[in-house]
């Protein structure tokens, strides 16, 4: 692997043994196991021109914790407050000695340019409604420790699809694992097009699903909270009630409470949105060790 | 020790083993010496909603000298700026893999409830009026070093009492260690009842006490400066004069030179507040060092 | 070194000497070869009052390398917004454990006052328009690295040298290394007089310099951009052009592409940019062992 801007580039065999080096460091989290030093020397570069909780400090501690030096580029208090172009700040982070950048950007595409300017792996944090790949591949750990196998899954990802990054990554890494996946959401939320099922209603399949993957309404992005939406798509108790005996529900936050998801439907057993997080890192580590040429 | 919210958390015991251990890793810190990595391997999450210096790098370096990695939550960065709760937050840094909470915020209790919501320790970094503990023992830290004992010294804190953490740590603290503890200030600054003698008149004891503890004016918490106060409870030159042969001054900082004290009177030979600062990196590390079950 | 606030302190054997250990600590880490752990267990505390990507990550990572603790005060979050003042803030990153501090500042004089107060080592990292030491080293490092050797080198800077911090650091290391060293700019923007040649008319000497500098168009500091200047003095590609067969460019960065470098001219095979930037960390690594007294 010598970048991951989309999860498109990775197949089969390249999904599996990241998922597999993941759960493996996940395990050895929990057990305050060893942990290699994969990035001994090594410099990550974060480059977040967006805010971000999770993301930002999951790729910190995972490069941390592999034993690299992290490089912090704030855009607020940096040269781009001078004016310098996205281009030759890059080159300058790049020069500064980084190995691998960790870029988040508003804009569909930068993390792509980034990696064409420097010559160095990126990993895509995230571009504009475009795609978020590691959390795909966190989604899919967190499955395979729920469920064992994907193989046969079903699951149903609900929302705002087009403007929506995790969904733009889902897409791809989901059937590809096996799981058989619908996209769900009001017809203006939906693509034209697709290469997975899609639907309208979500009370049609909710018994149906092992997995139901709620997105963020993105308030931020233009989404419009309307109680329309609320009723038809949001995912209260009753609607919980009505899943399936073993089936969860994930999101991959910020959590909107009392628009996509009920007040308390989070803390429902059935949610797994903490574990999407805590799996965060361990993911990220996976990511950076194949990045970084570790033998796993 | 499972969480440090408050003083009132600690026996004398439990004071007297912290102040032991910071005491020595003081002494290891001006010698060089070896530095447990009593926190290798784990993570310290630093969360801080209000601005700091002092205490927010005191921390940093503290976790980092036990080898721990840190991960700083940022408010103005983060998804809190999309809407996202402080239980959302407390609980996605949790399970990002953070060992150790260092909240700061401006609401009294925040911190009580981020080790609620989390099931993680906590260390309490200043909560609105109500408590900052970490403060309190580096207090004592300072007076051990300085006094040898603290049995039987008799200290006046000086201020606005009821907008003070500090204060709300050290009136319970103090006692405890044995320290003849009293609360100077107009009468609109000190509570309706208290465990400890209080004074309205600073004159009245100043020539009494081994230790003068000036608060901080809090203007930025609706705190008016106005003459009267600093005529009547400002330390300056002449006030300093009036001090006892042994007595020190000790402030917790940021200071308002000019207001509480005296424009030169921070310079005066009995001023003991670097040496409080100096004393939080060891400080904390003991506390760290008790939140992570490391044997002293 | 006791401290590194002005070039002017340096003679030739302590810059050939900080020049050196740059060039081996380049090739080690060029060769992924063995870091010294010089600055283990200390702390090197960044103080960057003014934005900055390069020179801020330069030193942390350049700090972290070594083995160093790096702590960051932030202007924005910290105790000076509640009115600190820059004396106390500084004597308090000292009291809280800093080995070296690193200080960038708008006005011109702070490094040096911060060393003053504190007792502590301080690197300049930029000063108003007075100097900017590292860069001149890091840029006598990249003449090295190119030229094998600076005696009788022919440079010129070109730009704003009054406002330049850059120029002023240059103005006194280049001589001392053998360079002769020509400024040239508009007459408002040449010093009344100088220790050094001057001239107004970049295209008299174009083609015989070996080095061309150029300087950033300060707009932030009241540096007025016109049409005259860039048709006077910014290095376009017809320029380029009549430059010497083995001449090269240099540029502090961040680079206004189009004023005074044309738009392609900084990815010409001659621009030394980016090089400059690579040398910036072990540069900044050799100075910080310097100053923390490590064998060479």
């Amino acid at each position: 692997m010598k970048t991951l801007i989309s999860i498109r580039s990775l197949g089969r065999s390249d999904l599996d043994a990241l998922i597999s080096d993941a759960l493996e460091l996940r395990n050895r989290l929990d057990d305050r196991g060893v942990i290699p030093r994969s990035l001994e020397g090594r410099c990550v570069a974060a480059m977040f021109f967006e805010p971000s909780t999770r993301t930002r400090l999951s790729f910190d501690l995972a490069a941390q914790r592999l034993g690299a030096h992290v490089i912090t580029f704030d855009p607020e208090t940096s040269s781009t407050s001078k004016g310098e172009s996205l281009r030759d700040t890059s080159l300058t982070v790049a020069a500064i000695g980084a190995d691998i950048l960790v870029v988040r950007h508003s804009q569909a595409g930068v993390p792509q340019a980034v990696g064409e300017w420097t010559g160095l792996p990126v990993v895509n944090a995230g571009d504009g409604a475009h795609e978020h790949p590691t959390q795909a591949l966190l989604d899919a750990v967190t499955l395979r420790r729920h469920f064992g196998d994907l193989a046969g899954l079903r699951m149903a990802v609900v929302g705002d699809i087009t403007h929506s990054r995790v969904a733009g990554s889902l897409i791809h890494a989901m059937p590809v694992l096996g799981v058989d996946l619908t996209l769900v959401g009001p017809a203006q939320w939906l693509p034209d097009e697709s290469t997975v099922r899609m639907s309208q209603s979500l009370d049609e399949l909710i018994n149906e699903v092992d997995v139901l993957y709620l997105l963020r309404v993105q308030t931020e992005r233009g989404g419009v909270i309307d109680q329309d939406y609320i009723d038809e798509f949001g995912v209260d108790a009753a609607r919980v009630a009505r899943m399936g005996a073993g089936a969860v529900l994930m999101h991959a936050g910020p959590i909107n409470r009392g628009v996509e998801i009920g007040e308390e439907v989070a803390e429902s057993p059935r949610a797994l949105i903490n574990e999407q997080v805590r799996n965060g890192v361990p993911t990220r580590m996976a990511v950076l060790r194949a990045l970084a040429g570790a033998s796993t």
